[in-house]
């Protein structure tokens, strides 16, 4: 029996396996955990794995031509014929795929970038591993003249700076090593060499780094790993500000008022929570982190880093800064390496921040030579419009609807939340109820509000200005305390022992927050003389759930009635764009061309506006003739 | 009667004053302290002012015919006879002039190098200007993006660089100041652009900083307009390190067991206070200082970083570093502005430090085509040998005797030290004592104390070997616990009750300190085939006292026996140097090309250096043809 040895990246692991073994199961013996949901029977797939050297695949209509010729094929059906490599991309591989935030189609598509070198894996900082000559009486220069002089050996005749951290460390690290060592330096062009970490040995093998994005609702903190690209783990949490009020007005009033102070200590307090939660559970040292990106809308942007926000809310809007120079991790008081920096997204403008510049990073709306329509429905709603050559944001305060705030029984979209809901086949009844996570529901997350309001319009619960007929006669439609409610799930059937109900209330803070984010399409659209029709594609950012039905999006007059395919769903946008600077300083350059080209429109000022707001305060909208297919829905149903 | 407009530097005070006035007449009236012990008759020479403009000066022979063309003028015996600016040297103006290390001799070198450009103010440091136009709803550039533009607008396009702080501080200064700021910038040729510091309004009157010496015994601490380049003040204390051992290889043991934070709390304790003094004295903030630098041996440096010294101890003797990185002195513990930057004086190796380089660049030696040979005496006493082509270094473990270590009654060259004392002339008594800051004296310092074994030998009090003649019917002359010593002052006339005394043991510790210092310099001389009749000049820096005289240092055997006009006192060049460094970037360059150029010769394994030594444990010497002008005054005492 012939064997081939096969190796597995990114874990870089050699195996012999018999010739013609099935891939699938050569990987499954060797360990390696595949998504396999079919069972290995080629239908449905999901074990795409990128293959170099001697293998037979079978034709799979899973694959196209052109992934094909990038060496993808499915590991279910394909056979090792001979000598092979085979690289895992993250989302295939379980156990390591632990990425909360985006879809399966998000991180096939993060996986396939990075696999063709679409992104390049180019971190600002590198990691290198030196051999030193051991010291001797004829040789006695100093540990750090001994480490300048191999630079200037290899070449490299900057001056070399590093902190006091390093300085302290150096002897015993060199010593312990026995004349190896492994620094990490920063990456700069023009500069001294500046090392920031030193390692005994060679530790070439770990490189880590923090995306972290700082919501006003919602931290969320990939742990990556700076070699392969992987998301290693996903931690997130409420943010703790969330006690100082719920939008960023609100924290800019309480910092104020004397505030500042803990609202970066609170800040900190959920990043620190999270980075050890990562830590712990990837089993490292806070120290092995050695760089941080952090994205957030520039109120949090400076509370984040103890920045006074008092001049973001007083006319003329002026933010202290919105390049923010790298500063070091610790300084900002991140518990990780002393010498980490920590890079925050660029903002535009006092209220678009990183998270948008981040997302847009994301989305390549910048590279895009057709016209792109992006959201991201956080706590307020930005909007980006543009293309290529031009780039227009602009801010909607929406509130935190689609966030579960302002909502009764509303929350973020986590375990235990509603992320779709079907109502009206049966009567008044929901008929179908997805829970992320599964079992019993705690609440609804964005996607589900969107879904019950639809499903609540369609069967005639709701009035098309988002009142409850509480005329019907169903146990599910009540008053409660004199406000209406619609039951959505009964007490026994839920994780909280209690009724999960949308009640008028919650439908009119809904309403007005799509209202506001719809208006802000129709001014952007029109004062860039552009029309839907002309879009190229919608983008979808934000905490909405991971299952956002467009049609009852559409259905709500959230957002507008175009082509369905023309949407596109990409989840946390902000902490991916966040990933990718940390990932390339390429890229990072790149988000500050983007906050730089991109013009800031005020939506508040603009003539029109209100005008909108009031028309769409309607579901879908006051003027259905904007809504054909929405208004073909409801007519049929009647 | 005409009058005249007398314009005062650095004061930069205006007054008018009648043609025809004493100039000196004119600045004391105006308030300005003249140093000018004659009482303005001309026969001092103290006075010399540089006037620029309308006078009319009296020749005098205090002033060379090169001075002169420079402007130099004394201030008494000359008449204003038209508008006229004066600038008063530091060491002119009583008030101003409070350094109390180095000689007035010294005082006037710096301050007319500075004067005449020889040494140019060019810190690494400075402050800018700006006046921004204050933002609009349609000019809505964030704050920091403002001063980025105003930079364009100057034609700096480079990157810029911000710590915390400075981003925490920048709105409300530029409010604060209604849209006037000043930067502190680090000047750095090819690499972005650091602000360091922001003050509201015009704060570009001052600018200062540190030049610090961390001595194994004692630290100096000069607060320095950077401006002006004029020395403040200055403080100075016992190093408090001292309470774990007198010298580098007892702290360095000290640190290996356990107590290297120790140590470094215990060093920045006395930085700390020193710095504190000198805040409280000049009325500023610690925030408005804004940079460092620090000298010290290999050793304190390591400390004063709180690095581990271990390895400078162990063969084959490797430090940490020899060219340290500029740090935050934040991080190294300094009290000062956030910003402002360390900077230590780069050391040669093990046993040659940072303070040797800073006395290099001091004296010049590295610019001088003739022979110098130079010696700092402090706890160790270092050697250079060099001129403008070489530098070669040595270091003897002399002890501390010459900074009153090792001695019963010995001190440092401090108020209340006996800085010079003449025996003999009348018996056994001691004729002349001069202490420091007048008054009782609490204890000798080492120009005392070479004054008085100069002064015992000659009296014939002790013999050629150092011991005590106990013979000798004096009082003076005595036995105490069985050790013979001799009463420099009676309890009477001491300020601490008690005799002042010189043992048989001090003296025993003086002859082994010189001893080894005098086996240096010959060692060194002859291993580079030169003589000391080569010699073009021989400087003496360190904490001996102000009044080290030469025919006692010579007759003694601690100096070699070549014309006393080849000898130069220096005082404390360590912490000139550091000054000179901080006052000037290329100055801080030119230190490390002297560290970098600067060969290592290790004495200790030098053969013949051990023979040397006891040749030279003889007052002066075994050798008595080497010091025939002090073999002429011993047989003429005879």
């Amino acid at each position: 029996m012939s064997l081939c040895k096969l190796t597995i990246l990114p874990d870089n692991k050699v195996i012999q396996v018999p010739k013609g073994s099935v891939l699938l199961k050569a990987l499954t013996d060797a360990g390696i955990k595949i998504d396999s949901s079919c069972g290995g029977q080629g239908i449905c797939g999901r074990c795409r794995v990128i293959a170099e050297g001697h293998y037979n695949p079978e034709t799979t209509p899973y694959l196209t031509d052109q992934e094909i010729s990038q060496g993808y094929c499915l590991a279910c059906t394909t056979l090792v014929e001979g000598d092979l490599t085979v690289t895992i991309p993250a989302s295939v591989q379980l156990g390591k795929e632990k990425i909360l935030a985006g879809t399966r189609q998000e991180r096939e598509e993060f996986d396939q970038k990075l696999a063709i070198g679409h992104w390049q894996i180019d971190p600002r900082t590198r990691k290198i591993h030196l051999k030193l000559p051991p010291p001797n009486l004829n040789d006695n220069l100093s540990d750090l003249e001994r480490i300048r002089r191999e630079f200037r050996n290899r070449g490299i005749n900057r001056e070399i700076r590093c902190g006091l951290t390093v300085l302290r460390r150096l002897g015993s690290a060199l010593r312990q090593g026995n004349w190896e060592v492994t620094l990490t330096l920063v990456q700069a062009d023009d500069c001294p060499v500046q090392i920031i970490d030193v390692e005994p040995g060679n530790a070439t093998h770990r490189h880590l780094g923090l995306a972290v994005d700082i919501g006003t609702t919602t931290v969320v903190i990939h742990l990556v790993d700076l070699l392969s690209g992987q998301i290693v783990d996903t931690a997130s949490a409420v943010n703790a500000q969330r006690q100082a009020g719920d939008d960023v007005i609100s924290r800019i009033i309480f910092a104020q008022h004397g505030g500042l102070a803990e609202l970066n200590r609170l800040i900190l307090d959920t990043v620190n929570l999270l980075i050890d939660e990562l830590c712990r559970k990837a089993d490292i040292q806070p120290e092995q982190i050695e760089e941080a990106v952090a994205a957030g809308n520039t109120t949090m942007t400076h509370l984040l880093l103890g920045i006074d926000p008092a001049s973001i809310r007083r006319e003329p809007y002026i933010p202290a800064a919105t390049l923010f120079p790298v500063i070091p991790a610790v300084q900002a008081g991140f518990k990780v390496n002393p010498q980490a920096q920590l890079y925050c997204m660029p903002c535009v403008s006092s209220y678009i921040g990183g998270d948008i510049t981040a997302g847009v990073l994301r989305a390549e709306i910048h590279k895009n030579p057709g016209l792109t329509l992006f959201i991201d429905i956080g706590t307020n709603g930005e909007i980006v419009l543009g293309n290529q050559d031009w780039l227009v944001a602009a801010s909607c305060s929406a509130g935190p609807a689609f966030e579960g705030g302002g909502v009764k029984c509303g929350m973020r979209a986590a375990a235990g939340a509603i992320e779709q809901i079907r109502i009206g086949a049966k009567g008044y009844e929901p008929e179908f109820i997805k829970v992320i996570g599964g079992g019993q529901p705690l609440g609804i997350c964005g996607s589900g509000i969107i879904d019950a309001l639809a499903g609540m319009l369609l069967a005639g619960i709701i009035d098309r200005q988002g009142k409850i007929r509480t005329e019907i006669k169903s146990p599910r439609i009540r008053r409660h305390n004199g406000i209406a409610e619609y039951v959505l799930v009964w007490a026994s059937g839920s994780a909280t022992g209690k009724d999960i109900v949308l009640t008028e209330i919650d439908i009119d803070n809904v309403m007005r927050a799509k209202g506001a984010i719809y208006a802000g399409f129709r001014i952007l659209m029109r004062e860039m003389g552009q029309d839907f029709s002309q879009l190229d594609s919608f983008l979808i950012a934000g905490g909405l759930g991971n299952y956002l039905n467009i049609e009852s999006a559409v259905l709500i007059g959230l957002l507008p009635d175009i082509p369905y395919d023309k949407f596109k769903y990409l989840g946390n946008s902000s902490v991916m764009g966040a990933y990718l600077a940390l990932l390339s300083n390429k890229l990072r350059l790149e988000a500050e061309d983007i906050a730089g080209k991109m013009t800031n429109f005020e939506l508040s000022v603009s003539p029109g506006f209100m005008e909108e707001y009031l028309s769409a305060l309607f579901l879908p909208h006051t003027d259905l003739n904007q809504f054909p297919s929405a208004a073909q829905l409801l007519e049929a149903k009647k």
